[in-house]
């Protein structure tokens, strides 16, 4: 297909980069930061503009890879026709588009994408279209560069980024409080990753709650208390703590006030 | 080295198994439950004994890998006179062993064990000792069993537990979460894998803080408001998506009130 890249940052690389390695001719970067736009276009053998004035008005396929607010107002500044249009984000419905074009879908990448990265990770793809036939177009679009594909509608693609935002955000603001945390009390958050690394990969073969340990799952006050302590000195890490080891002792049926007694001694 | 293990779980399973295949030989397993102590006793080559009462008293290292709570009494158990003497606990001091032996210390595996998995993870392990030669004993040996040796005091160990605890108990917590919200909307959890397993061993290359997206990271209030009204029915997830959402919003400096005034709305 010939494709024109609204965007020039993380999802606007990677996904110009698995189009342009599945054989996609990619047409032309329209991007705001020359900075951003002029190694992209190169990367990809394409042009570059930096308004949407100048797009290429005659490709098979638009792809806006832009912030969630900036393509809030696209109906206003874009108008393609007929021409196929996605955009790539996961909270944001379809019907953004509907004054671009008659044919319109998402594509979102279920994924955390850097461009600085150059070994792109597995990225499942939802895709999503205003007709059957132009989720068809988009789905076997999505193929060619992922094999994960799935369709699903706005409400399933809003959950599953908010599904995205708890796996990835929260789970790695928890390894940045851990490293903070280490680098205070001069412990090596490197000796970790060993763990880090096991705890997600384990998901591989086994259901999360089936391999969940730790002194809140085995009803283990005293190591509680003896955590809750040592992190008085650090209150953004101890509300952690205690969040999310009553949240687990909930998990597991245990009486919430039995752990709140503990705490409050 | 000629060892006995005492207990028979995860940690027992996973350090005995390393320990064989090291060359050492394993002369026998005490196991309250003969379900475990049998078939780890056969696996091992050794014998297996159900009391305490009965252990040989004559090899070179004892390991205790055994509860807590259980570790907690077994300084009215277990006398061995001077034969080295470690427990496997990250959150008990090693002078819980100061009345079984002159020799003692702490061999503490930094890594979530089971024995169901056959292929062990890599795994870090922390040691300490009441005497320097006992230090230089169990580091030696620990260094047959795994690449990442370290010595580190009660306190440094119990740190880095807490830190154990954060990355991974959290973490799968928050994946436990995910799962079930997953089932419940009937959106496919599976798709989120890639995702985890990618937050997971970009930390081999990049630092946490550097790598934190989203919508909190980047002051995104308008989906914030999203996410957390798609929550209401699911109270648990819900407090920690806005627990979470705040502390990243304090990490990166910008205002807790400006994030309260949206969740309140």
């Amino acid at each position: 297909m010939n494709v024109v890249i609204i965007g020039s940052g993380n999802v606007a690389t990677i996904l110009g980069r698995k189009m342009f390695l599945a054989g996609h001719e990619i047409r032309q970067i329209v991007g705001r930061h020359e900075d951003n736009a002029a190694p992209l276009a190169d990367e990809l053998n394409c042009g570059y503009v930096l308004t949407l004035d100048e797009i290429n008005k005659d490709s098979d396929l638009y792809i806006i890879a832009i912030s969630d607010s900036s393509l809030a107002e696209i109906g206003t500044e874009l108008f393609l026709d007929k021409q196929l249009v996605v955009h790539t984000a996961g909270s944001v419905p379809k019907s953004v588009l509907e004054k671009v074009s008659r044919n319109y879908g998402v594509l979102y990448p279920l994924q955390s994408l850097r461009k600085e990265i150059k070994t792109t990770p597995e990225m499942p793809l939802l895709v999503d279209a205003n007709t059957e036939d132009n989720l068809t177009l988009i789905y076997d679009f999505a193929k060619t560069i992922s094999d994960k594909v799935e369709a699903a509608s706005d409400e399933e693609r809003l959950k599953l980024h908010v599904g995205a935002i708890i796996v990835n955000n929260f789970a790695n603001h928890l390894y940045a409080l851990t490293e903070d945390y280490c680098r205070n009390e001069n412990i090596h958050f490197q000796m970790l990753l060993p763990l880090i690394n096991e705890t997600a990969s384990r998901l591989n073969s086994f259901p999360p709650k089936e391999v969940q340990t730790g002194p809140a799952e085995r009803n283990d006050f005293q190591t509680i208390e003896k955590h809750i302590e040592l992190l008085a000195q650090n209150p953004a890490l101890k509300k952690i703590y205690e969040v999310m080891t009553e949240s687990i002792i909930q998990n597991v049926r245990f009486k919430v006030e039995k752990f709140k007694v503990v705490s409050d001694k």
